[in-house]
């Protein structure tokens, strides 16, 4: 049995957006620039997909969305537009972010304090998140952008985003978040969480590798990340990559449609294996669930080193991550680990199960059992762990 | 019959590209740098497709390809990269191009100049290029970068690369060239060239959109223009897009091996075409014919108003281009047209053909028939030209 449970790193393309997809790799090739029929033959659909999107995010009519190749690309954008308007031309210095951010927000950051931002990173608390409390004992009205993510890709814990860009807000600062995990895993609302930045990609809801958005609030002025020909209307320039964006749209909309039976179904799921992780001794979870996206969980496998977990799981069939795909290989730095109060070992037994709505009970079950098989035969072999019942432990 | 004839715009995929891309939107949808089969399962096509590029253009062992989402994003990361190390941080202030380059390349060098950056553009001759002289006249050791397109988007007129790297080498500054309408259409080697940078976009020989490269000699540090993740040997962060590299790749791979085949079969349906247009009254082409790539044609068609052209071909099925599908609706002041000396009539009556290897000669005669219908109609109809014998006009 093959089972794919790495969902936060990438995902498999929904079929009905693959469907939609496959014509404009073929025979509706066109530029949409172009002023002949195999230009113009390209526009529904993207208008529709463009719509779909609007939908999916609830942007209001004089918002933007503006198509990018990744949200890497839109991190880079809002942050080094930001740079340009507010901060060297403008009368803010600071950018506000926190410690756990995807390196597109953090290594941009540090490219950033390179050139004289100065950057405040708020610490996570024992639950991965910040507060708004903790955000307003960090802002002044030196702080051009706050950027916290929506939900983390390696524990799934969901941040205040409505509450976090109020407290922007009270200090004249914009707001932006990495929404790349949180979309099509829960409501994503940007009029309700009152953001002023979005960014989004494709491939991690079931569209295809190569397409992200920005969402730009009131399609407000920001300086072009790629500057050049008319596309996006001048805000985004080279063509469009016409079939990403039409399978982003499709895929949108169908993770909205299963938003519900991803909180029951996918929700019933993770927790079912979550369980059966925390019935084995000295196993932990970051997070509390009802604070966690439904798809994933985040555990630490005492004595279990996580590669020989992946890959012990990987010989059966399972898929499965040690944490996130963009880190670095350096782990034992995660500072969530750190934040939840782990030892220095818990980073090394880290193991990452982020789950999608077409994985099935029966492929849940399976999972359980070799994981469980994994566990014993590693604890077995390893030097570090004592394999004894707990009771035995304790007079170690 | 749908003749397509817009291959500057964008290009229809290569089948076997296709093909070999499919699997990589269906089951093989892992992550490249996911530790477990779905991410190692994508590898040896990866490689493989950088094998092909690296072949493709003939880059070096210690070369580097990196790609990119288009070669908007590889002009605006070299020009951009350059500033922030040799002008920002370096004791270089200039950086030179020329009046004719795409957008990403002008629209970039805009942005640069609001910034504090010299910009030097180069005129070109009324063949729409520059030589080496106009270079060399412009430069000295001040000039941080000197970029120049290798074929012109809407002419095809080509540069004198060689020499114009060698120019800049002379001079001390770094070499880029935007070889986005060379590609698959001329002999590409950067080592013959010797050029520093080379930026190139897939859809334009049959890849997808969404997919492009930067080449960079010798590998050599240069600013990030996506900060992120570890991707690309964190030169470029972003999820790979698989299935976009896989199919640009083979595209270039196909493409040059067709390159005989685009010089004999695609430039003799060319020429075809461009006497047929030639052999009626008032039409002028752009540039001469042993300095063009074989594809295209630019072509001035007295009291033929473009986009009314454009319209009587499209409704025959034939799909072609007033110019550059990513410039501004402004033609007048292109100044492509206005350096080979035309008259102020020519941008608006200029019709860009360009051809690809998937044309055939049915194709083109079918072409050459519906041109000259449509322009005997619309001279006909316009009120600028005087539809008569060209002796009966000098008497007017």
């Amino acid at each position: 049995m093959k089972v794919y449970l790495d969902n936060n790193a990438t995902t498999m393309i929904d079929p009905e957006a693959l469907e939609l997809m496959l014509p404009f790799l073929g025979e509706k090739f066109g530029n949409p620039n172009s002023l002949h029929s195999y230009g113009s033959q390209t526009h529904p659909a993207l208008r529709k997909a463009l719509d779909q999107l609007y939908t999916g995010i609830n942007a209001a009519d004089n918002d933007d969305i503006v198509i990018t190749g990744c949200a890497t690309e839109s991190n880079n954008w809002v942050l080094k537009g930001i740079y340009f308007d507010k901060i060297l031309k403008g009368d803010k210095k600071r950018i506000v972010t926190t410690t756990v951010e995807h390196p597109a927000i953090g290594a941009t950051c540090a490219f950033l304090e390179s050139l004289g931002v100065e950057i405040t990173k708020v610490d996570v608390n024992n639950q991965g998140v910040i507060t708004a409390d903790d955000l307003r004992n960090v802002m002044s009205d030196d702080v051009a952008l706050v950027s916290v993510m929506w939900a983390n890709n390696e524990t799934g814990m969901i941040f205040p985003i409505k509450e976090l860009s109020s407290v922007a807000h009270e200090f004249g600062a914009l707001f932006h978040t990495d929404a790349v995990q949180a979309i099509g895993k829960i409501p994503v609302d940007v009029q309700d969480a009152n953001v002023d930045f979005l960014s989004f990609s494709g491939h991690k809801f079931h569209a295809p590798k190569g397409v992200g958005a920005l969402y730009i609030k009131n399609s407000m002025p920001l300086t072009s990340l790629l500057h050049g020909g008319e596309h996006m209307g001048g805000r985004r320039s080279g063509t469009l990559n016409v079939a990403g964006i039409v399978a982003m749209g499709q895929a949108l909309e169908n993770a909205n449609k299963f938003l519900a039976f991803e909180q029951s179904h996918v929700g019933r799921l993770r927790n079912k294996l979550e369980d059966a992780l925390l019935s084995l001794p000295d196993i932990t979870v970051v997070g509390d669930r009802a604070n966690r996206v439904p798809n994933t969980i985040l555990a630490s496998i005492k004595g279990v080193e996580g590669e020989a977990m992946l890959w012990d799981l990987n010989q059966a069939g399972i898929a499965a991550s040690t944490g996130s795909a963009c880190a670095s290989e350096d782990l034992e730095s995660n500072p969530i680990m750190e934040a939840i109060g782990a030892d220095s070992e818990l980073a090394h037994t880290a193991l990452r199960l982020s789950l999608s709505r077409f994985n099935t009970e029966e492929e849940i079950d399976y999972t359980i059992e070799k994981i469980k098989h994994a566990v014993h035969r590693l604890r077995s072999i390893s030097s570090s762990y004592a394999y004894a019942p707990k009771w035995h432990k304790s007079g170690l």
